[in-house]
């Protein structure tokens, strides 16, 4: 029905296929991995980023870990893929939908199995629904989302929630892909969503390889493009979303949704809904804090200051829900009230 | 009184001398000339950047030019000041203390004068005039600006309003400065500063000379390090201010303002009334825009995105009126409505 111009994540003959994200825009290399550790280190060190993509690649990994064993003891698989959910559990802290995925993975694992094939059957299925899953939801959140779009929309996002962050097609950038594909005439606007440039290298990218038209800007542009009117929508992503309609996502997503606000531009979130954590007060949100050398450091390579520098690089920030104008998930949009309309959303 | 840490711009010898901040933080570099193009070069260049240092720089190029001139006439002095006027008028269209310097230099020009050494004494006097003012107001503002800081103050500052902006000393800088040097503990909060990082590569290397605690960020840190209580106050520079309070500054200050005031943070310029423009109306004021290869490299090096996408590199923004808590001048602090008070303490 669309194209599906690139596959970030893939399931290839009992193996997890990623696309290293770290290498673009200037090298399209593919990796291939049956180890879950090798897995968790392209997730933390973000080769493997976007918080479908961790979740989905996640339950793979454990799948491939899975299939590989050596051993026909079902105890001794349970016990093999409980470890490699522990260890993929401690890869990055904040985005949601790696805990849901694995939680999903884990429930499989429990149960009794007849057989290590009955075993290896279940988890690998699991791992292939949640999969497929993803790319089918954001398809509908893009159809779902696309309404929310106007003939001669610029619409500004950060970061990088398309199809580089998903199994494929995206989430914020779904939105824009099939108002994109039914013809409407759209603008991007990227911010290039320091320190890792994600807007810069990747959303570019994927929108250059549709033909979608895309303008960069660094961090700092957002209020002037909004002050001059050249911005009329605002798309992101999400990490984690809870109850509460609090939006956490990547660092900087905060200081636009301030800037929209003051500009009465609309302010959307894209996400599943395995984005939303039902649990967690924002009080227990941790917010990932990585190493200021990607703050120092651009792409590990050109030292921007002075070395021994105090620095932060906190990798999100929080969204409160006041300036969200609404959430477009694959189940429909919610505006507010969120604590009542985000429970309607996840019972429907 | 205070130390000068650093002189960014001087005159030596009938000669301009000034710091190659592009090397910052890297390379220590001096330049010297007593050729204006190659000023207006290093103007247009960002070798010498900073409202009040392009203005003292320009008001010494043309200085430096009726010096070195070989002709005894006073006619062609004349002829040669006015046309390095002229060039270095055309180096950047945003900071207005290049036009205030330029049109002082160019009063003293037009005077009718007895010989060439009454005129050549007559503008370097008006030039040393002007380099010298500068680096008093900088302490004027930095002594007047002072009591508005207290004791764990965190401030944050964008770019560089140091130092590396002014003839020594800063503007904004200069406020921290003071107060450090009175004893408060404060510590200050750099913005990076893309595309050209004047925050990461300027501000932290002047601030670490002297001792002065700063931490670096990126640019879309700066509403989680507000939302997160880290910081109490913003003090910036200005490369012009109008007379209803409108201030143009680094690309990224007008996003910053917005911040601080959803999060009740004062938001202060510091700037000498040399940058206010009296004449020009909002939609006079021209915003540079420059080469987006800024944007798409950094540093000139790293080439972060797709060579061929469309970006934007607007230099300055436009901060309104209601967002700026005060601006600390050298004849004191102007508080809303800015209008009258603006026009106030000009004629104090």
């Amino acid at each position: 029905m669309y194209p599906i111009i690139v596959k970030a994540i893939d399931w290839v003959n009992g193996r997890v296929r990623w696309l290293n994200t770290n290498l673009l825009p200037h090298q399209e290399v593919y990796e291939e991995s049956d180890n879950h550790e090798h897995v968790a280190r392209a997730i933390e060190g973000m080769e493997i980023r976007g918080a479908p993509a961790i979740g989905v690649a996640a339950a793979l990994a454990v799948a491939a870990a899975v299939v590989n064993a050596s051993t026909e003891r079902v105890d001794e698989l349970r016990s093999i893929a409980l470890k490699a959910i522990e260890r993929l559990s401690r890869t990055r802290p904040t985005a949601y939908n790696l805990f849901w995925a694995l939680e999903r993975i884990k429930s499989v694992v429990l149960i009794q199995y007849v057989d290590a094939e009955s075993f290896r059957k279940a988890v690998v299925e699991e791992a292939l629904k949640i999969y497929r899953e993803d790319i089918e939801t954001n398809i509908r959140i893009g159809e779902i989302g696309e309404k929310l779009i106007n003939d001669d929309d610029v619409i500004l996002t950060h970061c990088n929630a398309g199809a580089l962050a998903t199994s494929a097609f995206g989430t914020a950038l779904a939105v824009i892909r099939v108002a994109w594909y039914k013809g409407k005439k759209i603008r991007v606007i990227a911010t290039e969503t320091r320190p890792l440039l994600q807007g810069a290298r990747l959303t570019v990218w994927e929108l250059k390889k549709e033909g979608i038209p895309v303008t960069l800007i660094t961090d700092n542009m957002v209020g002037y493009v909004m002050y001059k009117g050249l911005v009329n929508k605002v798309i992101v992503g999400a990490d984690r979303i809870l109850l509460d309609g609090h939006v956490i996502n990547k660092i900087g997503t905060y200081t636009i949704a301030i800037a929209a606000k003051r500009h009465g531009i609309p302010f959307y979130v894209a996400a599943p809904t395995s984005t939303i954590d039902v649990k967690s007060k924002l009080s227990d949100v941790k917010i990932e804090e990585r190493s200021v050398d990607e703050v120092k450091r651009v792409l590990n390579k050109v030292l921007i200051t002075v070395e021994d520098v105090e620095a932060l690089n906190p990798a999100f920030d929080i969204t409160s829900p006041d300036l969200v104008t609404g959430i477009v998930t694959e189940k429909g949009i919610v505006t507010p009230p969120y604590l009542e309309n985000i429970r309607k959303i996840l019972i429907s």
